[in-house]
């Protein structure tokens, strides 16, 4: 109920601000204005190296012939691209900063999820999935020990693929099949996304090596193609082996925790593009970012094993609608 | 202009109404209690055959032993999933009826885009591009002939292809690469979502035969894996292509209007999807739905032809920031 409370006139002051950055996500043009009657004209998006050719190619539109090189290219692009952009502003009034994800994207994360809640695996198909996932722990312990930011780094890098094939094969399968969605290509689309914000948050508190790169493009090789066949053949298995997967990065981020706690990782301030993703306080730190990606990670569990439920309820995902707001 | 008049008050209007909605999309408990406090409470949205079994699992919460099967499945869903949901409730009070896409996901459309902008092919890949969409039209013209809502629905299963294809493989490569996206990936993302919804559209307008069923799984089946491909080959052709594709979508829409205009095709009511999407007018007709869809595939022109000249101009889409609202 804490952060119920916390969250709720947070959401109230930041909404009616964001309202007019969430309209224009939508709209084209018309979006554009609305921004710019809202917080006003303020340029190109794209810079200086742009902004000089911006006037001329409203004079000399669409001489696209000039588009394929030499000095008029970016007046090109401009004259090409024939919408006038407005910088992004953040609520406090500065200048939005993030390109990979906007005002109308973040959100306060809700801290009065369940952690403990655990799917107990009764059939054969959840004590397989329970048991792979038990499997892979090992070498990954192995592997970090107790470096836990490294971990998280790491393991976010794989923990974004699933969601995203995910989502991919249900958008095949809506269009192949001429049929709705239930809401859960946009879901499954949105935790991918969500982890994907994971990784580039750990990004600025551990920098891969090069063998941790090498490590990381061997795995997405392995991963992507073992999870897209798993999905094709059982989505029921791959949901339940994700909803495993995130019971243990819970796990994962507690430990992590008690090591921020009793002093053996720095809790350094935490970085800038987490404060404004999770609409975190200014002074939050390490620990406050941990704590709002564990919650995260503990709505992707529920989504996968309730998921993976309608199948074994031998039902299709799309007969009942996604949650709402699980990302 | 006219458009972006007309549009922007209704903006402001739905906007208000809609912001309730749009913060729940983000927080969960917080959001959910929000959203309560906004429209009241409006029981679970899994209808009536699991309304029954909510009360039992907040005393007997958490006994997923008995998810597998029998009697108590619905309960443990329930009990599983842990989180009280309300029905999503439309601007005017009314429950929201659709599962694939939410009140914060509809926007109005601008009308005000220049429908005529060509790319005009100068390299030999811009050639290449233009002559292999050339080529595809012809085949197209001669199986649809002049039925344009037929050719409409068949053509949306493709057009929503690409977008996802360069959207997965910007995230795979994100994820590799420890790299920011720029937006490319949500802005890919969101094309092809809003593809999909043009095909809702038009399913409502026209219905698949068997054989044409048979003939999108075959097309899907080797567009996917030739774009996937193209695009792993060289993303600058590949958009390229889509922008070239999307200016022939362009086209056949406006013939598409003319047919409307000449009383050779019927001008029905709007779906009611298509209603709620583009928030069209109650007594919008099927004009008004095939005027949007063509302004929305004229934004998918700029965002792909400027994509391909990004690369043109040997930068990476990552180093300019993805268009906002240009779904």
């Amino acid at each position: 109920m804490g952060s119920r409370m916390a969250v709720a006139p947070a959401m109230k002051i930041v909404g009616n601000r964001l309202f007019s950055t969430a309209a224009i996500s939508r709209p084209a043009v018309s979006g554009f204005n609305n921004h710019a009657i809202r917080y006003g004209s303020a340029g190109p998006v794209f810079g200086p190296r742009f902004m000089g050719t911006a006037a001329v190619s409203a004079e000399d539109d669409g001489d696209e012939a000039k588009l394929a090189g030499g000095k008029k290219e970016d007046k090109a692009v401009m004259s090409y691209w024939g919408v006038e952009h407005k910088k992004v502003m953040k609520e406090d009034g500065s200048q939005w900063k993030w390109a990979c994800f906007r005002p109308w994207d973040t959100y306060s994360s809700d801290l009065s999820i369940d952690l403990g809640k655990h799917h107990l695996p009764v059939t054969w198909m959840d004590k397989l999935a329970h048991w792979t996932v038990k499997t892979l722990r090992w070498p990954t312990d192995i592997f970090f020990q107790r470096r836990y930011g490294c971990r998280a780094m790491m393991l976010e890098t794989v923990a974004a693929v699933p969601g995203m094939v995910g989502g991919m094969l249900l958008h095949l399968s809506s269009l192949r099949r001429f049929e709705h969605s239930g809401g859960w290509i946009r879901s499954l689309l949105e935790e991918a996304e969500n982890e994907r914000m994971h990784l580039m948050t750990f990004m600025e508190v551990s920098q891969p090596r090069w063998y941790e790169r090498a490590l990381v493009i061997a795995v997405q090789g392995v991963f992507f193609n073992a999870y897209f066949l798993g999905y094709l053949i059982s989505p029921k298995f791959a949901h339940r082996v994700v909803g495993y997967l995130e019971e243990e990065a819970i796990h994962s981020y507690t430990e992590f925790l008690k090591e921020i706690d009793k002093g053996n990782i720095d809790n350094v301030p935490a970085p800038a593009i987490a404060i404004d993703y999770w609409r975190l306080q200014p002074g939050a730190t390490l620990r406050d970012v941990v704590m709002v990606v564990r919650a995260d990670e503990a709505h992707h569990r529920d989504v996968n094993h309730y998921a993976s439920d309608i199948h074994v309820h031998g039902l299709k995902l799309k007969e009942l609608p996604a949650p709402v707001g699980y990302h």
